[in-house]
């Protein structure tokens, strides 16, 4: 199988990775809660996959990393912990539904509001709008850190001085970036980064997290043992067991580990070029060929390594199909979990093909998927 | 190491279990996320993991069975979930802070009450008292299926027979009893059973979840992507997708899946014939020894397999630190999350020496606990 669907999970990921998994089974404790070597061993692993992650995004604290099991949690937990009754948001229309619909619950439960930065038909967005927005009962700025959908980096660095000199707290859903883009907390001013372990990071499923910043309060999600303060009737206040309640996923976390330090040692920069040179050497291949749309930029400075496109007005889920039946080439289609999105490019009826692309994607996966294209828009 | 402390975590899982997560990373893509190959191997693990849980607890709807973190999360769905402002809910003294936390939670922020099945300075409870307790705004009872402190098993199918003759809704915290005791949904009429994985079950850890009765309504408690129904603004109110957003633990359900299946080719029977011999060789090995005293039921057919003692004043913590630095034998102390037993046992200062067996402990283990326990008896 040609695996160009790195966006939904890097399917494949560093031996390391999973080695670190199997080693953790069967090894390690659980942390917190024994005082003996393998309970310790899980602790310091945990401790320091904090630290790691701190030090990726450039956060100044390993005790402000929450770990969740998905990036879908982390904003869950980051949204509702944030926002009360009367509150306004701005978001904007390139968020997946792991932000929209923790914003429409509280919307319907709670009164908040929200607005929206519009894309345009390419799924462009002005980043002018977001002042105009600003009302003396905005109190976050939630916005994705790329589209899952077209692969569109929003500039973090511009909305985070917009989110500092207006004092509002900035949100960044790095579920399409982290471990594939570098990110700079610290530079870009964000105030939680919720990301996913299983993407860019090349980590086990069942791991993501939240990076805070210090000073901001996000109140407790879930509400459980944490190994500390039993007779405790509240969750414990400091972070980050006031947002982690019940076992961690030690082995996944331990798994995470080992990826992170893949990453470090392969460097961010080296995989973003690889994984942008395959985007842009398939782009090339294809975009002279009659009857594609493409959707999103076409300068890969400005996009993860996603191309997202439809062939005439041929179902997406059909040419999907084909891709993977004819061709052994796995893509997504349909829907992608970002309905405004789909609005403003107008493809909610016909949906869309993603072809995603990773570091342990090679030439030759490019070559057949350029090939497929060729031949699936001859018919 | 001798590790005895499997009522945190079984940390020996079967090799198959190890295997199948290993083999699970690189090969398994996104559930319910694209329709290539690897995607639909994750989907068909997921569904059929489902089902073994499902056939597992005799529960009648493989998409009646949810995933989550553990069992600390699907305890915080079920009581967020079925509990509103006004209602009245039955507990007892017997549970951990996963049943507590939530409960006090919603008892200050919706104004719910909460009444507790008092226990004994033994740890034991009144069946009688559920029944005196019940209110026309009785909404549920919640109970654990065994106290995490001394193993006491607590007779659910009694108090399901009550829960069913009044009309509540019963949830069970079978943390510490699944896979390792015989449960069966229908006959003790469970309408929630939230279980953990990297217990009893011998799977991975970031795996857990709830059966769920048909029928029983639980609010979504997370919000996201689920693969299915785009644009729809609220969560899908279809089962199993109510209740999780975002991508699953995939790798770690595969795990999962391989546990169960040692667990049916063992038998849950033969599992516990063994642990409890193991915890009644060790209890009758050291019952007479001067100066312990022991918590909880003496009488095996009434516990899981866990002793738990302290030696004369000795602090917990210290005793414990003592197994492992002078016999390499891994235990658990203090406050075991479970604050209203411990101030029942009258253990709040001194805490308690928990030791928990697993199936792959062997006599050996316990003939070396049982030397130690002597020696640190006679300082």
């Amino acid at each position: 199988m040609i695996y160009l669907d790195n966006a939904a999970t890097t399917l494949v990921k560093p031996e390391s990775v999973r080695k670190a998994v199997y080693n953790a089974i069967n090894h390690m404790g659980n942390s917190s809660r024994g005082a003996y070597d393998g309970a310790l061993d899980a602790a310091r692993t945990i401790y320091n996959t904090r630290q790691k992650l701190a030090d990726l995004f450039n956060f100044p604290r390993a005790d402000h990393v929450v770990f969740t099991q998905n990036s879908t949690e982390a904003l869950n937990i980051a949204i509702a912990g944030i926002l009360e009754q009367g509150d306004h948001v701005i978001t904007t229309d390139l968020e997946h539904n792991s932000v929209l619909r923790p914003l429409y619950h509280l919307e319907k439960e709670k009164g908040i509001e929200i607005s929206f930065i519009e894309a345009d038909t390419n799924g462009e967005i002005n980043y002018n709008d977001f002042e105009k927005l600003i009302k003396p009962n905005t109190k976050a700025i939630i916005s994705t850190h790329a589209s899952n959908l077209t692969g569109k980096i929003v500039n973090i660095e511009k909305v985070g001085a917009i989110t500092k000199k207006h004092n509002l707290i900035f949100v960044v859903d790095a579920s399409q970036t982290a471990g594939a883009h570098n990110i700079d907390g610290e530079k870009s001013n964000i105030d939680i980064l919720c990301f996913t372990g299983h993407k860019g990071l090349m980590g086990p499923t069942g791991t993501g997290g939240l990076c805070i910043k210090p000073g901001i309060e996000i109140k407790s999600f879930k509400f459980g043992g944490t190994g500390i303060k039993t007779y405790n009737k509240e969750q414990p206040t400091e972070y980050p067991v006031r947002l982690e309640a019940g076992t961690l996923n030690i082995h996944g976390i331990a798994g995470l580990s080992a990826a992170i330090d893949f990453l470090n040692e392969t460097t961010i920069d080296k995989i973003r070029e690889k994984e942008i040179y395959l985007a842009q050497k398939f782009y090339n291949g294809i975009k002279d060929v009659d009857g594609l749309t493409f959707y999103g930029p076409t300068n890969f400075n400005d996009k993860v390594a996603i191309v997202t496109l439809n062939i005439k007005d041929y179902d997406s889920g059909k040419v999907s199909d084909a891709l993977s039946s004819e061709f052994d080439i796995a893509t997504r289609a349909g829907a992608h979990c970002a309905p405004r999105l789909h609005q403003a490019l107008n493809t909610v009826e016909q949906g869309a093909v993603r072809f995603s692309f990773a570091y342990f994607n090679d030439e030759s996966d490019i070559e057949t998927a350029i090939k497929a294209i060729k031949t699936i828009a001859s018919y």
